[in-house]
Parts: structure tokens; sequence; C-alpha cells
């Protein structure tokens, strides 16, 4: 028996134990084929199944229309961060966004080493981006408006979505794809990187409308272009299988297993309200967020100081918690709990931060 | 036991079995971590030292001096092919190519894309690419000579390198990357897809030359620029961890179980003269490639015809002998033969096309 601890980090992340076990168990012969899945080729009959089956269980669990394509783009949301404004952006026709932390900072550097014009058309980073924005002015001129639906670092998140009108929404989902259901139609294209909610790194996923596959110039390289990725069913190229593989048993995991997304959602917004609602009668424990902007998906929180921060994180470590510890540039504490991580392992958390509290407090 | 056949399909394509067993073995505990693999972040102590190692060891097999960097890059050869004009190609200054078939030819038509003067100073195609250009002349303008030392879909391979003073060689390796050893001075850039020789797809592996960096232009987005992946050892973003630590296995079982490049080489090219020695000797099966081309990785042959070929493929999967359809732009035959397939696998495969010949000649 494997030793397992509960994993609360970031991202690589927590995947369902059950998925690990599938992927072990058919690992030196998948699907009958007599090859691993790292050892097929991308065009053989059961790896297309595999793909085409993320893909329609993407589109099922995400209730997307036929006017979305689905595709898989290695080089992750980082990738992602150029790609938009280059195939995106409408001439003579800006390009905004809303500023809310580490990841829309890299999104609009981005978009600004492309040569674009782009507005930050609100920000919170006066509050070091512990709050989501409310209010803000859309332009119908703009080509798209980017935002970041939950932010890992500062531990916000979008509760309800920025409505845009016209202007097609552009999201990165990295850390909460799939963790919830929402209404895709205001969506251009939606980002994520795998490694957090739905697989392992090495590719994002990537919704995009069929409408803007228009705006994609002529004259960029194969690689980059979006038309690429869904002219070819992700296979221009041989894709990043195994991560593929993987996300298509964890959303299979999500559909069968969790029994689709209202349910997932539930189960974490439970996991949430028993974190935060510990926290929030310790006394001991401060969440960094401003309450109603909350993530549900990264809880990041404050001990009275820097030493009993670091305590708690190396005795959390050695009571098998892992990952506890707050980004690099924020310090802190930092529980991430992704779709994998269950109720159970959020009580015997809370368990821990109580009878730390207990002897430390 | 899972059911094995004998993999030689073009890439993906068949790993060590040494390898994968280890993976399956420690899936669920990588290194003692309580995470698998897949979960752990790619920050962490476990997984940088596995990526440390994959860099050192190849490092080591090619005997590479302290002016290269090793990396690891997401996208694949595809990327590259746009990268490397973009990264490397100098102000007024054109940018070669020898054309041996299909990868070059889409190198060429990235690097005419990203709008470079590009100059193909030799090409095999006046013979169906089924030769490697012996005489060219190299022009000390340009700002690098690009070439592919393997041809996997007409079955060529450079068996020495082409020498071009002092413009550094830029070479696509994805298909005999790690299958024998070479001095790598002449080399600016050497970049493969990892999904043949060194493991699963989802990264290509660059080895650039420190001096080369100087060309990187400042205004390109950060995941396109060589300096993002070698000032940060590859960890600017999430890598595709999976990947990286695949290879790390394949390059410790390359330097530890086969003994080097040099064993490697020996083992390799026994296999090929197994092969082609049994073919030129039948009066059945018949080589594509011109002798003194001949790849020692992948073997392209026909029968005497397309009835016979399907009946072939056919028959060779019933008897547990996979992917020996050629690629589907040249039809016919192809035994793809990277390090992993040993040499009782080419005699398994030799045996076969005996009986077929007794049969069907």
């Amino acid at each position: 028996m494997a030793k397992r601890i509960i994993n609360f980090n970031p991202g690589p992340a927590a995947l369902p134990l059950p998925v690990l076990e599938e992927i072990r168990e058919e690992f030196l012969d998948f699907k009958g084929s007599g090859m691993s899945v790292i050892e097929i080729s991308h065009r053989s009959k059961p790896f297309e199944e595999t793909l085409n089956q993320a893909v329609e269980r993407t589109k099922k669990l995400l209730n997307l229309g036929d006017e979305f394509h689905v595709v898989f783009i290695q080089g992750g949301a980082s990738l992602q961060f150029a790609m938009i404004p280059m195939n995106l952006a409408l001439e003579g026709k800006p390009v905004d966004y809303i500023n809310t932390g580490t990841w829309s900072t890299k999104a609009i550097k981005e978009a600004k080493l492309m040569g674009k014009e782009v507005r930050v058309i609100a920000s919170s980073e006066d509050k070091n981006f512990s709050y989501i924005p409310k209010s803000f002015q859309v332009d119908e001129k703009a080509s798209y408006l980017h935002f970041t639906s939950n932010n890992t670092i500062k531990g916000t998140q979008w509760a309800e979505f920025p409505k845009a009108g016209s202007v097609p929404l552009v999201c990165d989902m990295s850390s909460d794809i799939l963790s919830r259901p929402f209404d895709a139609k205001p969506f251009g294209l939606i980002y994520a990187g795998a490694q957090k909610n739905i697989g392992p790194a090495g590719s994002a996923m990537v919704i995009i409308r069929k409408d803007l596959l228009d705006r994609v110039p002529d004259s960029m390289p194969s690689m980059l272009k979006y038309t690429t990725f869904t002219g070819q069913n992700s296979l221009y190229n041989t894709p990043a299988c195994f991560v593929i593989y993987t996300v298509s048993l964890v959303l299979k995991w999500l559909d069968e297993t969790i029994g689709g997304l209202e349910k997932m959602a539930e189960i974490n917004q439970k996991k949430a309200d028993i974190l935060y609602g510990f926290m929030d009668g310790s006394g001991f424990y401060r969440g960094t967020a401003e309450k109603e902007s909350r993530s549900l998906m990264n809880v990041t929180f404050r001990l009275p100081s820097e030493e009993l921060e670091a305590k708690f994180v190396a005795e959390a470590s050695k009571a098998g918690l892992g990952g506890l510890k707050g980004h690099r540039s924020v310090g802190g504490c930092r529980a991430s709990m992704y779709n994998a991580i269950g109720l159970d392992e959020i009580k015997e958390l809370v368990d821990f931060m109580a009878d730390f509290q207990k002897k430390e407090g």
C-alpha cells in the first residue's frame, strides 16, 4: 500500500485516487492494445476515442452548445496569455482586462508585449488584490474582456461573472474550471491549465466559440493559431497524450462518481463553509480575502505571527497534511481544495487546525 | 500480467519496459512524498531533483560542455519550427535550410511564415526525398543552417552531419536523439520531440548554445523566448512534469542499463544490419531509401503489391507485431526501431517476415 498524504498543493494538485489507480492498473496495456498509453499512436482508434470522450464530457458537463470547440494546447495558461491577443484582437479595437492579481497581471503584460492597445478597466491592486472589483464600465468597442475567474495566490474568486453585453468574455479558469456550473453563452474563450482541477501539468484546455475563429490572422505560426487546433481536433501534431488521457478519466469521475457539476459545486460549497466557518470563529486564523470575494478553491489565511505560520505548516506536514504554505510572493498559509479534495479531508484539516490553536493559541 | 505487443510505431513509440514498470510501481507515491508524480509541485525538491537529473544525464550522455543549456519546452518539434527563426534569425542574415522531407518542409514553411529570408540550400525532393543530399554550399552569411537528422517518413538519416564552418547548425533530432554519440560543438541548437527515443509526447527537449541566447529579441511573448526557459531551468511556468519525469527514467536506463551512447549505437547498428540485411537478400521486401542514406531508426519498405502490404500489416498485427504500416502520405510499410526496441525483437520481426514471404512470395 502506498502511503498517501492529504494534498493541499495549489497545482499540480491532488487528483482523485480512483483515477490514479485506474491509470496504474492499465499502465502497461492501454485498453487491451498491448501498449502503454504513453506508447500508443495519437492517431490510433483507442487514443482518438479517449480524446473525443474528454471533449464530449467537457461539453456535457459545462452544457456547451455546438457553437463551441474544445481543444488541448500545450504551454499552459502562460502561452494562452500571448495567444489570446495574437488571435482575438480586432484591428482598431482595444483589448480590455480586469486585474485581480498575479495571473491577470501576467496576461496583461503579454498582451502589451504583443503591441496591442490594452486597457485595464478595473483592478483591485489598491488593496493588494484582496477583493473582486464590483464596478466597471464595459466598452462595446473592446475586442474582448479578459478576467481571471479564481485567483490562486490572493484567494479570491468571482462569485458571479462580469457582464459585458456583446463583448465576448475571455476567461482564465485554470483554478476553478469544472468546479461549478455556469452559463457559457457570454464567453468567447475559456482556458485552463489542466494541473489544478482536471489533470496533470502539460496542457491547457481551451474552449472557443466558433465565430471568434474568423478573427485568427493568417500570417502566424501554425502552432499559435487556434484554427490549427480546432480544424484538426487537437491532432495537428502530437498532443500531450498522457494529459488528455488523465483529463478524460477525471471528467468521467466527475460525471459518473460525483454526479456532475451541480453536485460538485454543492460539495465545494460545503468544504468552503466548513473551513471558512471554522476560521472566522477561531479568533486565531484570519482569512486574507474580503468575505464576499473569497475563493472556494484556495483558502488563504494568516496566523498571529510568521513563526507560528512556519510551525503550523511544518507540523501539518508531519501529520500528513501537505502543501499548506502560502505562495512565495505573499507568505502566510493556503489550503487549496480543488475537486479532488473531499469533505472528510477538510474535516481532518479543521481538526488539525483546532488542535494546533489549542496548543499554540 | 499485461499482454504486451512488439511496438514498431513511429511515435509515440515503444519505451523500455523497466521504465514503465518503475513508473507504475511508484505512481501513487513519488519518492516517498505521498503524492503521485502528477500531483506534486513542480517547485518541490523531489521534482526539481528529477528535472536536474534529466538535464545532467543528457549532458553526460551527449558529452555537452558548459556552453550548452538543456531545457524542456511544450509544443513539440512543431512549435520549435517557429521559435527557431523567431529567436535565432539575425537582422539582415538569411536562414538556411536543407530539405530532406516532410518535417524539414514544415520547418521551412514556418520560417517563411515568420517573414524571414529563407534559403533552401539543398533538397532531395527530386527523388521523393529518398536520399540525403551530399553536395551543397554553406554561406557564412547565414544566421544558421537547419537540417533534420533523421526522416521518419522517408526512412533516411544523416550518417555524418553537414559541415557549416562558423555557421551554427540547428537540428531537428526528434527521431534519433540519443541513439548514437556525436560531436555537439558545431551545433547552435538541437531539438527533439520527446515521444520517439526519450519519453512520452508533450515536450520537446531543446539544447541551446549559450552564446546564441544573445540573439533572442526582447519584444516577444515570454513563452516563445528561449531565455525564459534557460533563465529559470524550465520552471518559468509549470512544465510537462510527467514527461520530464519519464525522460529522466529513460535516460537513466540508457546510461546505467544499456551503458551509454556508444553501446546504444552498437545495438542500433546491429538491429539495422539484421533487418536491412534480410530485406536485401529477400528479393521480396524492397527498401525505399537509397542504401547510403538509410535510417537506423525507421526502416521503410515495400512489398510486391499494395494488397500484400495490407495483408502483411494485418497478419503481423495478429502475431503481436504492431505499428508496421507506412505513413499515410507515402504508403508501404515501416518498422520504427528506436532505442527501446531490442535485438531480439528485430529477430522476431525478421522471422515473421521470412515466414510471410514463404507463404505469400
